[in-house]
């Protein structure tokens, strides 16, 4: 296992098994000191960073775990400033920027895009999210979340809910959790549903129940997933407001939870999680970003071979 | 008062005593070897550069000071590239980067967006500009040129024009110099008089006087501190230009004043200050950069407590 | 030889002798190990890369070449985040950014901006590309692919394809070349012709000939040096579509060449050569990205003095 690593792609969470997956939460749990007193196992060595879809987030998240293990950060923030302005295809942008690092962290808004760059790479390539299907270090870090919260993947019951059509957040998710002993519960209206062909791969594997109503499933749940409830995916913008005021989590909304339930976002929120409950034990959302960059830090540490 | 600043906030001048400032401008003093030899005291630390607004200047001032001291750097350069786009608060934010790194500078375009981050933020938060009132970094610095420039801040003549109502750096150092011996010359035409508010706060603590008329008080000035003034401010355009050319500095128009007066500008300059300026003994705004680079070493050196 | 690049500006290739040029290119070979090591040679040096036009490839090949030598990077990547948009002058903005590292590379959309931040800053200034004549970097990197893979300058055919008229890397090119003994093709439509004054700085030093139809001297050439026709020089479209079709290059094209000519591309390129020619013996386009690392390595370790 421990080299199965070495100069690997990080394409999607479905190229992992279940062993490989709890190797890397296993690796997470050995970041934190690195974190805490710094390191310089990656010293000499360049990630670089190419990001064509503004995600502050995610690729602070990876460039913070880069400079936590020592080594060196380049790369653009958004395709207006890069060579795409002037038409250079992906294969060749990728030929070109594999001489200025060892490493590529991509996020890209198209469909297969990562996969792509990683035939074209000669350097490992990490996906930071590309198109709607596929966020694979996100789904690592929300498993490490679960299993460092709860204790266990295993037999957790897990809401996800808002918009699980679109967000590629939950898909990832869904698929990594397909690994494990899960009931995956899915809450979502009508025209936000899972959307088929994610179901299709997980549906013989976990337990999936759907529904359109929070509150008949939310005193069951270890875990409720909340996404953001995008606008523009309405047409009717009544619709929206309806919607929007039947998924949003509040503390009061919570009364029926268990005690030990914890409530994931991927972040940005906008206002599906109400600002109450973040001083609740349930919020586990700006933790999650902790445990992300921990996660990074573990993968880029399996990439490189220093961790063993 | 070596450890006060362990950890702590910078988040307005107002927040400061004058004895505080002195030790940060005595602190800043050190720093020319360790800029010019390099040093290693921040080595492992990360510095997370929000900056909500374009600001070039303050954003390489506080990463120039990082890099010199050895510690590393990461963050995103205007609101459009994050997560401010997608619509989430600065609160939120926070909670977020300060997984991220160990200080966070903060430059936003909202009177408090600092305050409230620090509130939030687990990490040391450094306001590098919000709203029009505070700019204390800024202000550090041009009392350092002060003090470098004439060997003292009591006791100093100084003259401050050009747009005093929406300047923030002229705000921030005038409640810095507050705290000093000084007479402060209020050079502005009747739209862009310094606020009421700002001289409320230290009318009772320094002489302040106001003119419409630089050359009255020219002779008697210590220091000149010149700032832009800015087209949109004025409704009519012939004001506008009628105004500009009775504040530009130049050659000529410095005839009268002292051999040793200085004069300072918080950069980029438009044409307040003819080029002619640039080679005289007076020039004092390009070393203000340098002298910038060494206040925020101080200021980054002590908020991390390597300084004793 | 050795000292005589220290602390020097790299503004233009016509700056440099033959012998300057070669000495480069000798350095460059002693580049590789640091790159697969890693190195610190410039370990506590911080470059400033100030780009006042996107150009991905350029800014990433420098700030990687600094980081394989253990320095650091500061910078903008755009104009539009900078103080430019509030007006200042590039003479002001050199004279406090020289305050922000020790060594500045510029990009600037104006012919002569390199040299004009030369004069004014106290650092070296390396020109990373300004107006439609200068891009030194690219030509050494360029004469150091043809030297690595011709194992020679002097005698080689260079064939110069596309946009002669205003790509500043084809200006540069012709420039370097003119200190060596070759022949040189300048192949292009009437519009896009080199321009007379180019040519008429290097015409009594080599040998040119101009043509229209690249296939009557493509099989006597060593080297094909395309570049992108830009689609908005055209008033014409459909003079466009013909030219286009006209050079572009594919592996049927390229039958009758030798055996050894090798096609290097400044990048990006849209669709002037075609991907089949990518796996062909001749593509060298993505390895010169290699190169200019390499190239931009040794440059750095000149001016800094760290080879000696």
């Amino acid at each position: 296992m421990q080299s199965s690593f070495r100069d690997r792609d990080i394409i999607s969470i479905n190229d992992m098994t279940r062993e490989e997956i709890l190797y890397i939460l296993e690796i997470t749990d050995t970041m934190e000191p690195l974190l805490r007193r710094g390191s310089e196992i990656l010293k000499g060595k360049l990630l670089v960073s190419l990001f064509y879809e503004a995600s502050t987030r995610t690729r602070l998240s990876f460039e913070s775990a880069m400079h936590r293990l020592g080594g060196d950060v380049l790369g653009f923030a958004e395709s207006r400033t890069s060579s795409v302005q002037k038409g250079e295809n992906l294969a060749d942008t990728i030929r070109v920027v594999e001489n200025y690092g060892d490493i590529i962290i991509l996020r890209h808004p198209m469909e297969g895009a990562a996969r792509l760059a990683a035939e074209f790479s000669s350097i490992p390539v990490v996906n930071a999210g590309s198109g709607a299907e596929e966020h694979p270090t996100q789904a690592l870090l929300d498993l490490y979340t679960i299993q460092k919260e709860l204790g266990r993947i295993d037999e957790v019951k897990i809401g996800m809910v808002g918009d699980l059509r679109y967000g590629r957040t939950v898909h990832s998710l869904a698929y990594g959790l397909a690994n494990f002993d899960v009931d995956l519960h899915l809450i979502a209206s009508e025209s936000l549903k899972m959307r088929r062909e994610v179901l299709e791969q997980i549906r013989d594997r976990i337990t999936i129940k759907e529904t359109e109503r929070i509150q008949d499933i939310l005193p069951e749940l270890d875990v409720l997933y909340v996404t953001r409830l995008q606008k523009e995916r309405y047409v009717d913008p009544s619709e929206y407001e309806r919607v929007k005021g039947a998924y949003k989590i509040t503390e009061e909304s919570l009364r029926s939870a268990k005690d030990s339930l914890i409530i994931m976002h991927p972040l940005p929120r906008i206002d599906e999680i109400s600002s109450d409950v973040d001083l609740t034990r349930h919020a586990k959302y700006f933790k999650q970003t902790q445990y992300g960059v921990l996660t990074r830090m573990a993968i880029l540490s399996l990439i490189f071979n220093t961790i063993n």
